[in-house]
């Protein structure tokens, strides 16, 4: 895998970025190369398809797709590929992000978008990195490896907590 | 307008048809040519673009899209065109149309669909009509017609209410 | 078309005027004379109805109403015209414009009004410039290069991002 | 009271009639005399007015009006007089009446509409009687003898239910 | 009416004070004396039932009751009386009124609770006005002035907006 | 414990008795006594508070309440007794337990009600016998039991499923 | 209980510490001795199981866990004990905390938790007292005076409105 | 991957089969096996993390859990593994499988589940062999496939639509 980008992340809109990125910063955390697309569904449909394809062309892996409000960026990406497409609802606008959790979770029988949390970028790059690690067993390693310093800040936390009480925790 | 298609009215499944019937009748009630095609956002992304993009050459004026669950026909519809697309939700599925409503009516600025109420293909038909009537002067008397045939079908069932009270209405 | 007005813009408030700009904008940069009205479907239902009639008089074609909460307005103007009438759901109050979705998209068989995203007046000013285009080709051919813009704009965005990176896309 | 009509009821389709009946029958137990309309806020907006203005002038004293969906009939008829108006959300189609409650309740500041449960007809009869009651001090009475008898009817099932125990009063 | 406190307005905390204001404001504007209780169906549910006995004998014709959350109050006072008593769900905590609107409108038959918008105190304070105005005809008027009131308001927006635009009209 | 009603159950209607018996049943399956009461929050306020007092003065323990629609019963009993008060919402009407689920769940600061599922009446008992388990601890053994016998059946079901395969298993 | 832990709280991340402190001090405020630990359901499995079998082996009585969004926490400890566990849904993310109320009230038959209002935590710490105060009745003794003490709370309050008038109370 | 169980399908009831047996079938129609079991997030939570630890074990490459109401199962399974895990909302209970949507999707930063429609376990079937096709090209040719078919369905329909109309397509 090295040097090889594995995972492409598409946003409709650059104001989906600060969001987004979170996905790119854990996949960096990983070692894993990721390229990043600002295309609309609505707004750049043809170039959305075109962009798609090429990623598959040079050995793309796995797509996140994040959008919010009638979010049909994941859905629409999904249309153009078999590789598994992640999406991220993005929570913008009145109904926050619950919309776009519809809107890209409620896909119909044959064409599937793995769904995260409502604004859940992270989560996504991580879920991408799971599926990458099929392939290439390092990543597992290093998910591995990122889940137990995840459970050991937890247990670190619980120690603090208990050797200052709440309040001495609080004030830290 | 003799003979023209005027309205495309498109859906992404045949389980669709029993509820997008109601836009092609009350079309041909108002004597309004209509093509109607099963295409799908997921399914068949480009023919769904090819037959949107023929339906303009052909002269179509108004699209008709409706879609259950996460609908992105009608959005991915009027990503083609800039002809007028009214959005058709579809109860289907646990959410019954709310996830549908929210992926029709929520769409970015730029790319709007005219969206009906759930199941509201009717509704669809006649603002299609009503569209058309800016350019169509015969529609739009034919619409007032309708109109008022409505609001006559009111009072006489008010009238009929008064002479029988309501046991008498209901019974018959 | 030079001159006429050809699209009412009707709001319940003047706490709506902020929201329901957008559509005034949208139009003017399309070239389409407006006009707007202050006018309650619950404070000034007569008065409401006379404007109707009066738009509808001097060949305005396509009517925008905006409102909140229980948003009966474009409900009520669909009530007294054939004319498309478009509603715009206005974010106001505990329910966010949920509450106004509801009210503008769930119209009964007969009258409907074609429904835009909450506070989505932007996109009703398109959409009522798309349903002139079927009569006015200018006003189409507008539309075409606004969609050409917007394209544009993301694939520059998307060069931009490519260039410089998420940093430095999101530094400029 | 004698004989006068005091209540009007209205309701936008001769399908709400099995819900609004309720509403009629409670009356009719309070020995308040009642009439009943069917006329629609879109359909038949103008004649809808004008029952309400000849309501007011027969001397009726409250209006229930019952809606489902986009419900504006409540609101639609506060807006044409000061009377106390009760509205009753409908349950129909796919929302099941939770848009006909947010149509209902959510009126703007200055025009009320009092609002009872989805489907509550039963409720808005009540309510209307004890409007009604502030200057007919009978019908306080009657309604006191109601509660009361309400009041015994679940004393008295209780009864039978510590006599029965759980599967004998299931049996009955 | 002279003098005489004719509607008791309850809430439970006087953290509803700022919102249950707006029914004791409207109340005073047209002239109908009103008295304030904080007393909870929770923390002090006899009390609560005694100061609703109490009032009733005074000769108070119309209960409001504001309350947030699992809003209990107005249906726990209307268990106690059989006057008219119009409930205000008032928006508090992360459901931000949905809660205390099902909670208020939802009664179940025999119990009506007249509820009003989230936050609709003044709704509240009108609507007793209209309920009191059966029995005394110079609420009637005064109610009708303040309708006429308040569409003069609205025309007369209407009137400022058409005279200097939009920018004008937002920039005062 | 031996022969003492440890457990009250109440509900406002009998309509509510085949949900709520899942209550009964399961403390029964534990050797636990309760006794059963149909009493209203709003059309017996009274008598539910004395059937409260007097449960409490007889040495019931934990008390359960189940309700419908606008949910008052649990909080309305909470507010008259310092025992654990187990609600569990009944999914009955349009909005099918959801209203019923805010109106228990979201009481105000100083009366909890212990919220259950909607229509979790077996869960409400098991919850009650817990509670109890304090006090009696034979009722904690017979609580571990009954774990061990649904993993048992858990374990069954699978082992079973491993022999048959999936088609064997639907068949049987 | 003297000196005894009875009550052990457990939160999945410190961000829900401002939250949960309700519990803890409502606790101490009623002289119940507890402990607090962070530890997550999904990142700390077994870790959260095992401190939960510790607390039962060192007498714990009452389990209190709180969990924001896809709150899992209580109902995995739930599954690790028969002990009561009380739910405390955090609302945290875009849903506001109905994602974490459905999480915790919505478990399956057999394995109870009971839930409180979302950021309920005060609730929770006096429901686990009401729990305890089966076996120690000097907590039930408190808890009434809790009560009493908030009854004149809000009897008080109502005084000083009735002294101060509405301004009065409110410039206080 | 001949012969290989290369996915684990769980679910927490025997009565969620029919259902997930969606995913099963077209896993086989694709040639990928796959294991099922029956095993609780809260009744048999050991024996789940055991299982989970078996099938990474066996070399399971995907796990697809689903589960309904407080749909705890597929967290608790991926807080046990780092391999991606697939949920299924299931549809049961009042809320009609918005509850499990939520608690499934919502999960905290750090251990993703890939969350499909509701009732969706085709849809978990197909992005479980996406996953496995970055290993195992000839699954993704399978995949390109099953995609063409499905397309050519469509097309197939639309011809037999444009052939005989709406009423003959129905009529068949």
């Amino acid at each position: 895998m090295e040097g090889k980008v594995l995972v492409a992340v598409f946003m409709g809109s650059d104001s989906d970025l600060p969001v987004m990125k979170g996905a790119v910063d854990v996949l960096a955390e990983l070692g894993i190369r990721a390229e990043v697309h600002i295309s609309s569904a609505h707004r750049t449909p043809e170039r959305t398809a075109e962009l798609v394809r090429e990623a598959e062309a040079k050995g793309v892996e796995v797509i996140i797709a994040g959008a919010g409000m009638a979010a049909h960026l994941p859905g629409v990406i999904a249309a153009f590929t078999v590789l598994p497409v992640i999406g991220v609802p993005i929570s913008s606008g009145s109904l926050q992000g619950v919309d776009a959790l519809y809107a890209i979770a409620q896909m119909p029988p044959g064409v599937p978008v793995a769904t995260v949390a409502i604004n859940g970028a992270r989560n996504a790059g991580i879920l991408a990195a799971q599926i990458l690690s099929g392939r290439y067993p390092e990543i597992r390693e290093k998910l591995r490896r990122m889940r137990e310093k995840m459970a050991q800040g937890v247990v670190e936390k619980d120690k603090l907590l208990q050797e200052k009480g709440i309040e001495g925790f609080m004030a830290k």
